[in-house]
């Protein structure tokens, strides 16, 4: 006996049917129309790249989470991958700058909404295969391009309907800064920062012993630290200290700059300093911010600036920023979607006999012709009633009927699916009288 | 030294930059309107699915196509595979009909665009990443729904804009009729259809010497077969020669009613019975087609009635009937996409100097949030001469300038791009001048 799961998609995957399907893509043709507004133009990479432009990029763990694929026919007994699943798609967008360079603008201003594949453990909200929301700007070193990174993805979480969010901002020069006015070595400071990160998840008090253990601060260093970056007027306290240390007013800079710059474009209440955002990703040299929303635990969006890593991916050494929505956390807040429930067709055209057929086809290529999505009965039953039953289950707003009688007086019957209501229409006119009250209705 | 290939997509695939990307996504949506207006709904299945779900489906020489996912942590050593990409969009159509079958309308019609992937051999025109484009019908047996799908193909050929293209029509029930007349085998008939099969790559005698040496049949009934078949009065004669079998004449019939039903929606010179169209894949059942086109080899789009195959792929056993669009090999032909540059942005925003930049990213939101498509210049370069070739290279159709004398005044510079006339318009005023006169030059 067949199991019930043997039909499932592969673990960790997805079948979206018409209604979950096009919820989705109405989600990316607002993003995508956003991002154009500002100048973003799309580009496609492959599902697949060669191995070598992947492995190496993604850390340790990240490598180990690259679906590969095996080499083919007489290779394939080797048991080796020579090709691999996208991981991101930021590491093509590097390969990609690499190849085009020249033929590209200057800065490059490119999204891309696709998916990308990690061997992660499948659970609740993660998944093998999602879709991920990217925009970035290669070839600007501009404070303008953050800016425009943080605006365009506020425009696209407003766009979208995200009810209540908020951007969270820092720069890793002041993050550094602050290390600074604490004297800690240089040496020690990215350690710091991998804990100072867990602030959101662990204990002031936990935080502080990993500081003092697992990363060579001085108890008095590390409890200064977690103090600043917690206390109530954490944002004034830090400002304070990093008045000491130029790598840290020089970040204070950034984000200030960055606030100003959008200061009449994004709400004063979603966007803030906020000194204690880390962001794991050691890449990041300048800017870096993170969306959060009520309710949704980690971050719905985020980025910053990465100078230097479109060169370490193989590309043009290059100033570089950018950001990514979290569309699959995002697109669970937007409940409007799936409310109504899917309709198939507007327009239900009856078969009522053999005779009738090739009139039911024409009248039907009429009514889409003028742009109505329209169904003829498919079935081989000519009962009245189960053909009713058909054009009720598909979501049918109005039903043509065209029987024997119909073809005689040559017109057709309009029923109105909710009302019950019918009239006679002359044939000719089938179309043109749907569509108005298609239009109407809808 | 990096070899200048080392930034290429893997072999056999493409990266699509914004210009073609953009050609293709339009042709997709207007494929994706057509197939919509006969209440066919989209399904998306995700790129890989079990290994033994697509094994043994495409036959031999199918399987070794296949790009097999490798397993992954401690299993990754045993070079085996698990998971495989889907090779085509049937077999993931047969899954899901499976999983969701009582979820689902029916009968249930559904359209998929979406890539696939296959180990071939990579050419001129052949990838390992190509999008296919299906419409199927799971679940009639009406031969409406033969013609349905017909009539979305050319819907959607004549929405493209395809200029000339043609339908050959036949069944494999003439075909067998037509073995029937001339008392071939049972046994020999899989045989002898893939041999006449190549008749229209092979002369007519080397046909004939296939079917004797290769295939097993008398000289003088492979003669008969192949002169009924290439004769100029081929629909005739083969007309006349089935009338000696049942199954050939129920062929005639599913063909003819198939001509009847479409003959007030597709003009008689785009389609037509043609008894030497054999179709390569055996497992097709009764009507089948292909769409040829004047210069295109091969075909650009085909598909026919397949009436086991979704049992025999793992779902409930149901009639079937679909249709494909070579689309790789249809974009080609439609020519007028790239001839436009692909502008990335129709205002250019100039930011001269610091001061002004808050107000210039303002006004570049007003102007976006009119719907114009924008960019802020974010190059370091405060010279007007590099913004205006800027400007000029994004194809930005205006350029609002704004320095420090329209700060004192309250105003911007608004520059056409084509004539370089100049005008003053208040700041407040900007979006709403340059919505109305994009609007106009567009």
């Amino acid at each position: 006996m067949a199991s019930s799961k043997q039909f499932d998609p592969a673990s960790g995957t997805r079948d979206f049917l018409a209604a979950e399907y096009e919820g989705r893509e109405r989600a990316f043709a607002i993003i995508r129309t956003v991002f154009a507004r500002y100048g973003f133009q799309p580009l496609q990479t492959p599902a697949f790249e060669r191995l070598d432009v992947l492995t190496g990029k993604y850390g340790d763990e990240g490598d180990k989470l690259i679906f590969k694929i095996l080499r083919r026919g007489e290779h394939e007994a080797t048991g080796e991958a020579d090709l691999a699943l996208r991981y991101d798609l930021t590491v093509p967008l590097a390969r990609a700058a690499a190849a085009y360079g020249s033929q590209l603008p200057s800065p490059y201003k490119r999204y891309a909404i696709a998916p990308v594949w990690r061997a992660d453990r499948p659970g609740k909200g993660r998944f093998r295969e999602f879709v991920q929301c990217d925009l970035d700007i290669v070839g600007s070193s501009s404070p303008l391009s953050d800016a425009e990174v943080v605006v365009a993805l506020h425009d696209a979480l407003d766009a979208l309907g995200v009810p209540e969010f908020r951007f969270l901002v820092n720069s890793r020069h002041a993050l550094f800064g602050l290390l600074e006015a604490y004297e800690v070595p240089d040496e020690l400071g990215s350690g710091a920062l991998i804990t100072l990160d867990k602030l959101d998840k662990l204990s002031p008090e936990a935080v502080v012993s990993e500081l003092v253990s697992g990363r060579g601060l001085s108890r008095k260093t590390a409890q200064g630290l977690v103090d600043d970056l917690t206390a109530p007027d954490s944002v004034e306290r830090v400002r304070a200290r990093l008045k000491s240390s130029e790598t840290g007013q020089a970040g204070l800079a950034e984000v200030d700059q960055l606030l100003e710059l959008t200061k009449d474009t994004i709400p004063a209440e979603r966007i803030g300093f906020t000194p204690n955002l880390v962001r794991g990703l050691d890449y990041y040299t300048g800017v870096i911010f993170e969306v959060v929303a009520p309710g949704v635990p980690g971050s719905i969006a985020s980025g910053g600036r990465y100078d230097g890593l479109i060169g370490r991916l193989g590309g043009k050494d290059s100033p570089a920023c950018g950001g990514s929505l979290g569309i699959e956390r995002i697109l669970p807040l937007l409940s409007q979607a799936e409310e109504t429930p899917y309709a198939q067709i507007e327009v239900a055209v009856t078969v009522m006999g053999e005779e009738q057929a090739t009139d039911s086809f024409r009248v039907a290529a009429e009514i889409r012709r003028a742009g109505v999505r329209t169904g003829v009965y498919l079935g081989s039953s000519g009962k009245f009633a189960k053909q009713m039953k058909w054009a009720s289950d598909q979501g049918a707003r109005f039903c043509v009927i065209y029987g024997a009688a119909e073809r005689e007086a040559g017109t057709v019957t309009l029923r109105d699916m909710v009302s019950g209501e019918q009239v006679q229409v002359p044939f000719d006119q089938a179309a043109e009288e749907l569509s108005r009250r298609c239009a109407q209705s809808s």
